[in-house]
């Protein structure tokens, strides 16, 4: 995986040296060549930007900083995909769904773009098993994983004066999306003190008559916690007071492991339209497979009477689908996945994470308001005044990528200035020796007495 | 495959009923709920229309046509995926090598965004053993099918006043991408006279200092023809005056059977800057796939010069891939697939082709003025005159799918009034039947002496 990501950054960073100088460079080609000639093209200026803010973006900046003489593996602490790791490997009922679905020949041809309905189906059945009502197929939208889920929704509720409501800290793919379709962004802050709950008060405040939706990730990203039966229930009846949609990114749904059961959002679907994101990616292990879902939950028609879901068909009819062979093994891997692989990758990540907020106590310069109870993630804090030569979270990412050989996503990146985000979902002795040169690198860089 | 399709036209359908009337529903539900609430959210203004001009869309609209009463099969003469025939099954060894990928469990991460090296290296061999040079790795993107391509390089190519030249006919995908990136659109005719030659004198008249590159469709959708050539080189000696960039797609690579042999606008890279669109969705018969690339063939280093080729990375950036294990099974299909797979295939197609060209001859009402030596389909002219109650191209494929159903592509979607896009990639018994349909219907709708 950390391989694959190599590849890119490689590639993507050389590239990014040359646009900074570009304009420079085809005036000197246009002297080389003792020509005047103008080319008609130009590359469109807003998508740049928009690249760098993503989560791999600043990875492959961290990774362009590695010590390519420390002989030590490199320890990936940047990002939510454990799948390189053996202890992580996914279940053979999914490897099969996908063999049998290839054999079978019956989906080498385009499908539908809302997904074909054996799949839809297989999804809205997996999902009603924790609902208190039923899932129709003709409510569940598949995507390219929930990339495409978070694309759709995002693009079909952006209109003109229209804002969105996104966590502080977030998953930043929702602003990146936002900006490119001129959606206005206004976030409201997570409370760490209070388990990074919601700021209700703060969403009163910033919500107005263009505001159409607010977003939570439940089981939280980056903050890994998850939310209360009750907390959701106030978010619910918070949205349907200010008349917008509540978008819950459940991406890492059931990967809970402390005092808090994962509670869908749908179950509050009766109290204001909710729309469900998710994928096979996380539960699976399977982030490379590109399989995930929209989910419309409005037994009340009301996304339905505003052209909402019609809105999500016709994004979907212009974009591209998941392959019609990996639809084709949903409904064998939803239902035949037995429980002992999901409970076995979850008590992995929770002794992952037991590892890492037990481990990071006694690191100087970093405090951990609250322990992680799901996701692959946890907030941490730095305390600059420890340190000697650290002058934000970024310079110390940087730094410890390249002392360490250890990948830690700068909070900054998703909202947070001065704090980390930490992946614990790693092979926890690969976890254990990356928690020993954080500490060996935030002792080394603290101040003298 | 056309099961597939009616899945989604029943979905699409039904949804589409609710948008017409949305904003009365709204007041009536406020009403019965003795309430004045007013959601915040409303659907994006511009995707409802784009969607409805894709293929899919009229594909979609015609299906709905059938009639449920009609016991014979349905014969999809409207879209280039033959995968649903037997005799189209794609080659034992693209099965092989997605099913070794998945059981390899290397492949089951995130991937880079550009596309993983093994595969982007062996795209890069396939097609520079047709060139005259080698392809680099790096300047091969790997995405989402031919139709993630095309958004990709139109996207790139967008920035105010920008405008694009594009054949008529045409394929419809890159209209609704334009359109959704504000890029304009201008048309340059193919002729159909001089076997859809590009007509150049249009080309020059249309170009000025904000057209950025013009498209070619080689082997032609929707009309079947190969260029030479000399008339490929004429192209890019066009473009190079006109300071543009030539993106030429390719998805029918190879699929050839007819006096011209294919030639990769590639090989006219020194001339002036080319993109290259392909897919293995077409040649390997498994559109449902997903799997294409973006080739920047730019030996004089103009593109990135421009920041063009930084600016295609930084939109795969923010855009979901094609699924690692797909891209971890591309070297082995490109490199094991034997050439005896390759010519049945096209054999079967030329055969297609023949049946279809000679069964129309002594259709009435329909003209076909170039006979197809390429692609899987053929543009045929409707002489209204000849029938008594037809009104235009898209009232006859209504009419047609209706009472025979056969299901054709209006020509209208593809920019060509009152012509038909004509696909014969189908199996050639099933051809016949359509043919022999088709040529009830017209005999049925003709004037009477």
């Amino acid at each position: 995986m950390l391989n694959l990501i190599q590849f890119d950054y490689s590639s993507s960073f050389v590239l990014h040296q040359f646009s900074s100088s570009s304009s420079l460079k085809v005036a000197d080609m246009e002297k080389m060549n003792g020509s005047t000639k103008k080319w008609g093209f130009k590359a469109n200026p807003e998508l740049n930007m928009s690249s760098d803010n993503t989560i791999r973006g600043v990875l492959y900046m961290l990774l362009s900083k590695l010590n390519k003489s420390d002989t030590r593996p490199v320890i990936p602490l940047g990002h939510g995909d454990p799948s390189a790791f053996t202890c992580f490997r996914t279940t053979h009922v999914a490897e099969d769904a996908i063999v049998d679905s290839i054999r079978s020949a019956k989906f080498n041809g385009y499908g539908p773009t809302v997904g074909i309905l054996p799949a839809r189906s297989a999804v809205a059945e997996y999902l009603s098993k924790d609902l208190t009502y039923q899932v129709s197929a003709d409510d569940v939208f598949l995507t390219l994983g929930c990339t495409q889920a978070i694309q759709t929704i995002v693009t079909v509720l952006s209109s003109p004066k229209a804002n969105i409501l996104l966590p502080k800290p977030g998953f930043p793919y929702y602003e990146v999306i936002a900006k490119s379709c001129q959606l206005e962004v206004r976030h409201f802050d997570l409370l760490p003190e209070k388990d990074w709950e919601v700021d209700l008060d703060e969403v009163n405040a910033l919500a107005d008559e263009n505001t159409v939706a607010m977003v939570i990730i439940n089981p939280g990203n980056p903050c890994g916690n998850v939310f209360t039966h009750q907390h959701l229930q106030t978010v619910a009846e918070t949205a349907k007071k200010l008349g917008i949609l509540v978008i819950s990114d459940e991406v890492y749904d059931h990967i809970t492991f402390g005092k808090n059961p994962f509670v869908p959002m749908a179950n509050f679907a009766s109290i204001t339209p909710i729309v469900t994101l998710g994928s096979i990616s996380k539960r699976w292990i399977v982030p490379g497979w590109r399989l995930g879902w929209l989910v419309v939950n409005d037994p009340s028609g009301i996304l339905k009477q505003h052209g909402i879901t019609d809105c999500i068909t016709a994004y979907l009819n212009i974009t591209s689908d998941a392959p019609t062979f990996v639809q084709g093994a949903v409904p064998d891997i939803l239902s035949n996945t037995k429980d002992d692989f999901f409970s076995k990758i979850v008590n992995i990540i929770k002794e992952a994470a037991n590892i890492c907020y037990d481990g990071v106590q006694d690191v100087p310069g970093i405090i951990c308001p609250s322990k992680p109870e799901g996701s692959m993630f946890v907030m941490v804090k730095l305390d600059l005044s420890v340190f000697e030569d650290i002058k934000d979270d970024v310079d110390f990412c940087v730094k410890l990528a390249a002392e360490e050989s250890v990948i830690i996503l700068p909070g900054v990146s998703v909202g947070m200035n001065n704090w980390l985000r930490v992946t614990f979902a790693i092979e926890p002795s690969a976890l254990k020796d990356g928690i020993k040169r954080l500490k060996a690198f935030c002792e080394r860089h603290s101040k003298k007495p």
